[in-house]
């Protein structure tokens, strides 16, 4: 009777290498360049090394996952600034998704130049008149008072039909006046829990985390943990080998995945 | 004998201990605001507990020290921005810079607003025909080529008179090119260290180092390592706990001052 069951065990094992072959031969190994934002992102090589044009190393995958991350919808992201934004608030998250090869573009209340924490002169791309729509809408934190993010400004951000709200530090403070913290978990800056948690009382505020992700809205500790969150945000959206590409492209090598919190993907 | 040895030595800690009273009564234990760039940084407190103004833990610290660090001369730093600098590369050492409470003015060619990582649309506080003096001059990467780093621009670097040369990522090309990196050891970007090799042979190039402070020339690793070499700098002119203070009120949580490498101070 052994016998019997040691042949239809090789059997099926034999069956089952049978069928993996012709998959493996239509879905090959193949080696990619690292997400560096260049053209050679689309190229495909037979043999690992480095990437003749970036010379990134080149990262094995299967020819089917590519295939599928080169047919992924692009990604468009809408940086709201306000004259007195955090530099760092904005900049980290605008680095890490211009590097992942999503687009960005800047809005503010009116076309007058801003200056980002009194220093940097920036001048915005859209207003909320005319901004084109956004798959993700960012906000982030720095002056968040009532004489730069006023009723002109909530009303746009609250009519915006986006998949994703995302925000840095304070910034968290403009999706709570907006009303879209409310009955969800959310973070913000260390030294201003307990003022969110005051504001809003419907609205569960955590320390100690880099990141809240309640699917839709997604909100960060301070200032250099929005670099953590938006290499969250291209995790969910393209995996964690493709983000750990970008975090080794900007060399945020301390990247931890799981500093934050998903509580809904 | 052992009876009068046990007297003398008695005496001699009683002769230290009242030397030591009156100094500690001069030079008491206080409590400060961790570095927060708002003008509780210059108050003083007699008990342990929260800043009342800003939130932040209070630290203790010795008078004297406390009234040095108040002492010290202003530092003024000069970001040179050139079209197409990458975002993360200024923006971080930007933050870090500010949250010490240093000066920050941005220079580039020309009064034409510039676009950083073709996202960024910035405008110049000066130009390289009318800026102010400054401590440090930092550079950064992005596009270094010639036609945004030209002959005017490398004479501008090369007559300044400042105390050092900060680059951040690729913007280790640009001192190379002002003859700043000669016989001097360096870092840059990963995928960028050969290249300076060959373009610069009288300077050593490292890899796997977030810094090299040489002195007068500080050059990082690329893009998120501007802001470990903006600490370091913080740590150089104000020292580690001053400098901590900024890591944690930039919430930059993981910062390791011993991952860059310090030839000379």
């Amino acid at each position: 009777m052994k016998k019997i069951y040691l042949l239809i065990l090789l059997a099926l094992i034999g069956i089952k290498v049978s069928l993996a072959q012709p998959s493996a031969q239509t879905d090959p190994d193949i080696y990619v360049c690292g997400p560096c934002n260049g053209s050679c992102d689309n190229l495909q090589f037979d043999k690992p090394g480095k990437c003749p044009h970036c010379g990134m190393v080149l990262v094995k995958t299967k020819l089917s996952d590519f295939k599928k991350q080169l047919a992924l919808k692009p990604v468009t992201i809408c940086f709201y600034l306000q004259d007195g934004v955090e530099v760092l608030d904005f900049a980290g998250p605008m680095e890490v998704f211009i590097a992942a090869g999503f687009n960005v573009f800047t809005v503010s209340k009116n076309y007058k130049p801003l200056r980002a924490q009194t220093i940097l002169f920036v001048t915005p791309d859209y207003t909320v008149d005319d901004a084109p729509p956004a798959d993700i809408l960012a906000v982030f934190g720095g002056d968040t008072g009532p004489g730069v993010i006023d009723s002109t400004v909530i009303a746009w951000i609250k009519k915006q039909k986006v998949q994703s709200y995302f925000s840095v530090c304070t910034g968290a403070f403009i999706l709570g006046k907006a009303g879209l913290l409310d009955n969800l978990t959310a973070t913000t800056y260390h030294l201003q829990i307990e003022n969110l948690q005051k504001a809003y009382p419907k609205t569960k505020v955590l320390a100690n985390t880099r990141f809240v992700d309640n699917g839709s809205v997604i909100t960060t500790a301070g200032i250099s943990a929005g670099i953590d969150g938006a290499l969250h945000v291209v995790e969910k959206l393209r995996g964690r080998a493709y983000a750990r590409g970008v975090a080794e492209a900007i060399e945020y090598d301390k990247w931890v995945p799981e500093n934050g919190l998903v509580i809904n993907k």
